[in-house]
């Protein structure tokens, strides 16, 4: 069996919207999917059995941060990441690229490679591509993303072709270092090229020619108008293979992530719904949601009467709400579980809607929505 | 069916350890028993599957706390605590009779109650022997303590006997407010007197002859020293009636419990394992594990390997350390439920011990243990 398959199962008449199958060594996930997101080998807050029954089936971790702060030899040693995090499904891990991006105050590259102080103790995390490619394979993740670079966004034209330079670079020896055909981990290609199209079609063009096992379009979200990126996205994601998986990074708000699949993507990844959560910032039927409010105080109502998660079954917005203004971080919990079941319900009627040819209905639906404008879009970023 | 029942099963031949059964609205508790602490009507970081996982049947909350907080009438109007907060099983809280003692530096008393300033906005609270039922009852308790006067020690002898009488007259207040005979609360009077073996003496019979349907014993482990808190278990214990159910509140470590059982006391509580669960300090049959030392980083063995909790069923020190020391709130999660399930395998294995007539042998077990004589014996107190 190879480390990575997808199977596309249909499409869409009207737009590139895609139903597929994603069968890694850890199980399969139905795509279009979303990947909560447990950058430290955790999901904040929970535990396998609630994010199975959130409806998700693979998550996020970044080996940078776990390379960081445990190593990933001592992760292999101790069984793995799956068996260290109590979590048998599939996992994908960030590279670290994305470091090299928020943290790139912390950055030092040369010809090799980068090394990055560490965020929590200032010692050098020295990052190659093939060190990346290693680490992830010790920590026994079904899917690595190699090494990129994802340039700060507005960029300078040579800035930009530089950059790419780099990732393609870096993608070649990625893509050279043998890994255990039985255990992989599968590698996915990141597309880089920040706003301009040539770039990212030459992107697309030189990583599709390494024959990954997946693309992922990066180097979106990071501070650009929402619209350019959608636009992107648009223009990107049909380039890419029919027959390999299409993951956009670090996407995003709810109506983003419809808008993304309509253009061909599959996979997804956010800190949003969880941080939200935590933070008592809520997605909800009817829009926003903010627990703190005085007016949940005297509201026994669930957040979402429309919900099926566990919260919303068993809990009033006023309890939640004592919760939160008592700092128990059981309110930080349950408002996860919610938000992020509203994501996978999210990915649900995304599902079923391209089964049953209704999907340009539910992209219409997400184009009207109330928290397709929020008040205070708030950044989202890969962790 | 009356609200509080307490039927004796059984009795150690050769202590005075009691196997019985106590059946309250909400349910029936086996004793003796160990009731999980949540004071702000939650048991930090669990929901009720896995209080209930833990083999807990009785939690405690503290009136005075969630009055203060919320409000009783606001809790009634919320559908009560136990729809409120999700728990269908029995509860009892304390009365704010401690709060008199840990936050005497706020409180004013005068002949009719007294007055706490809130410990979190300066609002005065206002207590009497008759507030406190009837916030009890509002929040629809299954068993609700009186109000007492808990003084501080060592005291003047006289000081002893104004508290005992204190204590005394809101006893004599509290047991004269009607309450619905169908809903309750059931009110449980609270032996008082120091550590003079006259004045428990004396608060034993006043307090019997009020006829109340349980009796705590209170004002201990305050400070004194272990042993005399044990000897006066041992005094006031046996002289409580044979057919209601003894309480004694705020005790303690596992072998506290263990010497106040062979007493013959039936009921605890104590902050002691989700606290120190929570700051990772950890009960275990080999002595206590502190998860942030170094030694648990390469661990991959469970908290403790003869436990049957769901952390150790799943997780290694190793990982639990990492979440510790990444200040996940998972970790406090998952510490909590193996130290309170460390508790409830203890009164399991107590109530078995009596029912098998090797009660004795516990006891003489619990003598020698290590964990007997702590490095560092935290202050133990009601919440």
């Amino acid at each position: 069996m190879p480390v990575c398959s997808y199977e596309l199962k249909g499409t869409d008449a009207q737009t590139s919207a895609r139903r597929g199958e994603l069968t890694l060594r850890h199980g399969v996930v139905q795509t279009p999917a979303f990947m909560p997101v447990g950058t430290y080998g955790v999901v904040k807050g929970l535990v396998e059995e609630e994010i199975r029954d959130l409806g998700a089936h693979m998550i996020l971790a970044n080996a940078f941060h776990l390379v960081d702060r445990l190593g990933a030899e001592y992760v292999r040693d101790m069984g793995g990441l799956h068996q260290f995090m109590g979590w048998s499904g599939p996992i994908l891990t960030d590279s670290g690229g994305f470091q090299l991006f928020s943290l790139r105050h912390l950055a030092k590259m040369d010809a090799d490679g980068v090394t990055i102080a560490s965020p929590h103790d200032g010692r050098p995390v020295r990052l190659t591509p093939e060190s990346v490619v290693q680490a992830q394979a010790d920590l026994g993740v079904d899917v690595a993303m190699i090494l990129d670079h994802c340039p700060k966004l507005p960029a300078e034209r040579r800035e930009l072709e530089r950059s790419l330079e780099t990732t393609h670079r870096w993608a070649e020896r990625a893509r050279a270092v043998p890994v255990d055909p039985q255990t992989g981990p599968a590698r996915f290609g990141i597309v880089q090229g920040g706003l301009e199209e040539d770039l990212r079609a030459r992107s697309v063009e030189f990583l599709t020619g390494l024959d990954f096992d997946g693309y992922a379009i990066g180097g979106l979200s990071v501070g650009e108008d929402p619209q350019a990126m959608i636009s992107m996205v648009e223009f990107a994601a049909p380039r890419l293979p029919k027959g390999k998986v299409r993951y956009l990074m670090g996407v995003g708000y709810p109506e983003d992530i419809v808008e993304a699949v309509a253009a061909g993507v599959d996979l997804f990844d956010c800190v949003l719904p969880s941080r939200n959560g935590r933070n008592g910032n809520l997605f909800t039927s009817a829009g926003r949601l903010v627990i703190k409010h005085a007016a949940n105080r005297d509201d026994p109502r669930p957040i979402d009467e429309d919900c099926d998660c566990f919260t919303c079954q068993r809990y009033s917005r006023a309890y939640l709400r004592h919760l939160y203004t008592m700092g128990m971080s059981l309110s930080a919990r349950l408002m996860s579980i919610h938000n992020l079941r509203y994501y996978q319900r999210l990915m649900e009627r995304i599902r079923s809607s391209i089964e049953q040819g209704t999907f340009p209905e539910l992209l219409a639906w997400a184009r009207s929505r109330p928290q397709g404008k929020p008040p205070s879009r708030l950044k989202v970023a890969r962790p």
